[in-house]
């Protein structure tokens, strides 16, 4: 039924069961989409039953045909303590769960139904297991690449004069979702929102935003204040594409910069100090390197070339020069000053430097890397200068 | 800068200054991005802090430039108590938060940064408060409900014999966009996903979902089983389409049914049995009628036609008829047997009486109606009968 290599799923299984041995918990429950899917290869509403010693457990509340031996259907999870008797488990004294996205009702519900157990956070602990990749994980991200870089390829010839930023988006949506986008774009963390990814051109790249992305963008809907603002695209200006690497449900993530007919100097010099930062950091990354090393290595350049005042942003500032992908866009590690992350081999990292100048709009690149013992390799393959459209 | 009438603003605030009160709290805080928009025409990053007899202060961590007299700039929840003693404002003993939309770490963060408040839930009541909408959010809904309209009529004109229901779900999605949607699809609840709307072509509508909607779908990726399979439309079974009414934030919700040539006749026959409910639900239905009894209706009439199994699925069937709509796609009132709603003027509500035929697929329609005084008054104003496509 699910594609997931056994093998995987295994793996994962055994290092939550040591964790929860370490945790000296008695359970841990995953019940968020993400999570689940990691540790089954399918989705449910319901609870995945995690025990040391025994074989996961799924309590399932939808769908009604779930391909498992070990499967109970449930309404409530009131229901819990009954069937964890049926099937001779212990309640659990302390459990383990995932309260960086449950809700706090769900929670307390939860804890209620099971007698009060002690409650710990497992969030932290899938976060950092799911940031090292498996050959699985690592090939659904190259796949989406190469996708993704045969949509920006088309980009020139989608451009017509007198288009808006939206008009170009919504051209570029349509490419992605015959190229093979799943479209539903996943963002980790509360109030992050974002549809298909982010366009920015000109100004517009300077507007701040609610959202903790490398960049903002006006929107076009209030409650969507990101990306493209419904302006028409004008001569001189940039087109920062930073649309979703989604072609299978690993994201890679990947920016391109294009311009609407010729860009002043410093452009083209702020753009080739994003390649050159990229170059550099290339030159040195590898497993074993501290994160916030690279951050820092970043800003010297940056501070180097007196450049401070454009970095990822102008109005509002990103303070971080990259982050992990995988299913989420925004996995660890996270490229910034306080990083305590080191580089592990198989990591899938994406890396953004970027300016944004006034009167011109924002430049620079992003690829998507691979950790490895000696350096990283790089999955997005696609044309790094500034390409015109005309 | 925004957009909502300030007396609809000052409404909802009083509205929750009272529940407050009769809380017997000592203050509210919004922190949902929906909520924000609400409350205030725009969104941030956030607390937005509710006293019952001070004007209302935003504590803001992103974005920068907030357009408002009563702000203060924030990076942690820790910071709060200083702020607020900076503002002559107690420390609160007793909080209402939006408790099943914030995550478990954020509320025991935020109470403990409070030092300890006791915390009651106001995600209920702001529920119930947004059920029924101002003549500003029926005219969005209508507006979102003609263009809903202009897309479906143009739906004859995308179809291709040999396509896929993916490939023409592309085709409307790529007309959506340039319509004016808005992209972003709201589903209110944790593990409820989806993506631009469903489209259920033949025994695909069959497939069971772990998502609340009221019909499945397998859909064409592990972590998103709902809608389209990527299958290729078949003669004499239908198409049911139940895109998103996203041209404003607010949404509208409406189902039409597409043939890919002929279809026998109980497809026809099921199909004007759900245009039949919906005609005698439209005779009895307005302020001060009980939810549950419209859905025992619907369902007299399913049973007295003798088509239950069939009703809101087959393998997995939905255990209601209808629900509101506003910011999201499914809010207040439900239309279930345990209901206890009453219809209240001004309520935007969807009703999908839907049928799945083994061998044929989803037959029936959807309909958004603004509750009245006197009755129902239909906004999605669209061919109902089954439109053929050639």
């Amino acid at each position: 039924m699910h594609t997931l290599p056994q093998e995987d799923i295994e793996k994962r299984i055994q290092q939550i069961q040591q964790h929860i041995v370490d945790q000296k918990a008695d359970a841990c429950v995953i019940s968020s989409l993400v999570n689940l899917y990691y540790l089954n290869g399918f989705i449910f509403d319901g609870y995945m039953y995690i025990q040391p010693d025994q074989e996961p457990m799924l309590f399932v509340k939808r769908p009604v045909n779930i391909d498992s031996h070990r499967v109970e259907y449930i309404r409530k999870p009131e229901q819990l303590p009954e069937l964890l008797a049926k099937h001779n488990m212990a309640a659990p004294k302390s459990v383990l769960l995932e309260s960086d996205v449950l809700s706090y009702n769900s929670v307390t519900r939860f804890q209620k139904a099971l007698n009060m157990p002690e409650l710990k956070s497992i969030s932290g602990f899938m976060r950092e297991i799911r940031s090292v990749k498996s050959a699985h994980e690592l090939a659904q991200i190259r796949k989406s690449a190469i996708s993704h870089a045969n949509v920006y390829r088309q980009i020139p010839n989608l451009y017509r004069a007198g288009m808006t930023d939206l008009d170009l988006q919504i051209e570029i949506e349509y490419l992605m979702r015959k190229e093979g986008s799943i479209g539903t774009f996943r963002a980790f963390g509360e109030n992050m929102d974002i549809y298909m990814g982010s366009l920015l051109a000109g100004d517009n790249a300077q507007e701040a935003s609610p959202f903790d992305f490398a960049l903002g963008g006006k929107g076009t809907d209030p409650l969507l204040p990101l990306g493209s603002a419904n302006k028409i695209l004008r001569q001189g200006t940039t087109i920062m594409v930073d649309m979703a690497g989604n072609y299978t449900h690993y994201l890679d993530d990947m920016t391109r910069t294009f311009s609407v007919g010729e860009l002043p100097t410093e452009a083209h010099r702020a753009h080739q100090l994003s390649i050159d930062i990229l170059a550099e950091i290339s030159g040195f990354a590898k497993q074993g390197v501290a994160c916030a090393d690279i951050y820092h290595r970043a800003m010297e350049m940056v501070a180097d070339n007196k450049m401070e005042q454009y970095f990822m942003g102008t109005t509002q500032q990103a303070k971080f020069v990259g982050h992990g992908v995988g299913l989420e866009i925004n996995e660890p590690p996270v490229f910034a000053p306080r990083s305590r992350e080191i580089l592990q081999k198989n990591m899938a990292i994406a890396l953004e430097p970027k300016f944004v100048l006034p009167g011109i709009g924002a430049v620079g690149i992003e690829n998507t890397y691979f950790v490895t013992e000696t350096g990283l390799e790089k999955v997005t393959l696609c044309e790094e200068s500034i390409v015109v459209l005309q």
